[in-house]
């Protein structure tokens, strides 16, 4: 074991634990910029210098050291090593095609299951945005502590604002960890609730955002999804032992295509959660999935003097009366003349320009631009 | 002489009769689109399929046959002479560098001058659009019938809104002219009026926009530049008699720099005008500027079902909850959402987003781009 910074002493499961990035996922709503050949975790969206999935990594390897296993699209390979090129060989699972979430996570844990039947994963998308890291580690110990006792511990998100995008999760009973003291059992999971509903669940201050970020027992996690997705168990197990065993390629692009797509939280979280096998740690960091170009305005509140925030490698930006968000990855020149709360995406081939208010949005445009056959740009 | 399709024998003034197209005048509030190396005069502003100056010739032609002068920048010297291919070399006049109309239009008169002391000559500007053909064509007649009676004759735009953008011409007391039944003497000329003022214009009926565009003798126009500016008359006469002596090139470098700045409309129409000199033929066709991104919008009433209007060789705009205008000379996919009212002008190495109520403001961005040293754009 080779854990950097922290402990493992003090926090029963952190010799065992492997954290898990999957990078799947174009995030449609961020199109120009983000489309198949470039996803949003390829990029940086904050200004940091630093792409998502290269930023979800530097936040993970001071707890889980070389223990971090990708799991991407086969697509995305070149891209993905180069910017992760201290992660083992061993340690990239590369996905024929897109199979939604309980695939990918469902094939890192039977990995694990091979490699350590004791290990503990936790799995973190390699597209959100968190800060500080601090924060948002000591929220993954108490989640490390919490599953050493045979719990799935989602990491849930304290809400900011009654959002009608995201699931939540409703806390129930405090529990008794030591090394965990701000876990509780997990009530329910609720889809994305009414606006109404969302209100509710803020002034009750019970209900956090699911984020999908969790910390399990693999053995655990594969008990859920033997027992509601039984194909989908067998097919990664198929693939996990070809993979450890030397072997995988032929296995793959047998198994992987047959697999069913459904999401990690139909598959185990939601039944998971009835057995009384889930707990949530309440993250206490800032958090944003950066599901749209509104999201990228919030997340630069320090504007330029103009009111306009500009992302961009070498941007050249004149502002009049204007105020939004230029993402740019050309070197042109833009002029903004008397638009308020403008959106404005260029790229080589394609630009959009929209209002953050209608972010949501841009998926449509997208399905627009795919049924009229210009999906070149996509 | 070489009048197409209309008889000579009908209008008097029309065998000596010689169309001068000022083509100067980057059209900086039509940037990014129009610039520098690309002026507004080289554009498809309408969607014709035809440049500003091409359709400026194919109007005047059927008039003046091969009298057809064209004055430009030796910068433009390629582009223009690619668009006119039919105009003989002797006539095209080209500048060193920008002196402003009266310089371009006096060196036109005076040439002519050399050629036939007793031509008529009438300016129209290459950077207008006018329709339909026929109309403007009648009124140029009625302008040519009246020049010969010895007047400088303007030919006045019926308003159709009380515009602060224009100068006006007060019409005075009717004038007998055979063959110009709506020839009227000028009051004055006035200058762009403001907002409550062009609304009496308006209501009165007899204000007409200064459109710049009058035909009038070359003797006569030049008398008033001799009167009003004499160094300027003295110059372009020697550059003219140089011309017609096939040696100008001397000439012009050395005495061209020298000439003073100024308007025609300083230099002859306004005092010609309180010297009685001047007429006036109210043109009773469409009329366009096409001083900025609005009248684009404005010149194209039939958008697209989306409700937006496309200008480009090759266009891929998406619009969804969008209006306004597009004028794209790249083939990038363009994707518009939620926005009203908007101007998207893109070109390979710059962008506008503005609105057309923001048209006018685009002069503005310019000169900041300008300062900030981006002017490769410009």
């Amino acid at each position: 074991m080779n854990q950097q910074q922290f402990s493992s002493s003090h926090i029963p499961g952190l010799d065992r634990f492997w954290a898990v990035i999957p990078a799947g996922g174009v995030g449609t709503r961020l199109w120009p910029l983000s489309r198949a050949a470039a996803p949003k975790f390829l990029h940086d969206l904050t200004g940091s210098g630093q792409t998502l999935i290269r930023a979800t990594y530097d936040r993970l390897e001071p707890i889980a050291g070389e223990h971090v296993v990708i799991v991407t699209g086969e697509a995305h390979r070149d891209a993905v090593c180069a910017q992760l090129s201290d992660v083992a060989e061993e340690n990239f699972l590369f996905e024929p095609e897109p199979k939604d979430s309980a695939a990918a996570i469902g094939l890192a844990a039977a990995v694990l299951y091979e490699r350590d039947p004791e290990a503990i994963m936790g799995s973190f998308a390699a597209d959100q945005v968190i800060g500080p890291d601090e924060d948002f580690q000591e929220a993954v110990l108490e989640a490390i502590a919490t599953a050493a006792t045979n719990k799935i511990v989602t990491i849930g998100i304290k809400p900011t604002y009654p959002s009608t995008g995201f699931g939540y999760i409703q806390q129930g009973e405090k529990l008794s960890v030591e090394a965990a003291p701000s876990a509780y059992e997990v009530a329910k999971f609720v889809e994305k609730p009414e606006a109404a509903v969302a209100k509710r669940y803020i002034a009750a201050g019970d209900h956090f955002w699911n984020a999908g970020m969790f910390v399990a027992p693999v053995e655990l996690l594969l008990k859920h999804l033997r027992a509601n997705e039984p194909e989908l168990f067998a097919g990664v197990t198929q693939i996990a032992q070809a993979i450890e065993a030397g072997d995988a390629d032929k296995v793959m692009a047998e198994v992987w295509p047959t697999l069913p797509k459904t999401a990690i939280d139909y598959a185990v979280a939601e039944p998971a959660a009835e057995a009384g096998d889930v707990a949530v740690i309440p993250g206490d960091f800032v958090w944003d999935d950066v599901g749209d170009f509104a999201a990228i305005a919030r997340l630069h509140p320090a504007a330029n003097e103009d009111g306009v925030t500009v992302i961009g490698e070498t941007p050249r930006v004149y502002a009049d009366e204007a105020d939004g968000v230029v993402v740019t990855d050309t070197s042109r020149v833009i002029a903004l003349i008397g638009v308020e709360d403008i959106v404005v995406v260029d790229t080589p081939d394609a630009l959009l320009v929209t209002t953050t208010k209608h972010a949501q949005s841009v998926k449509q445009a997208v399905e627009s631009i795919k049924e009229h056959g210009d999906d070149d740009v996509l």
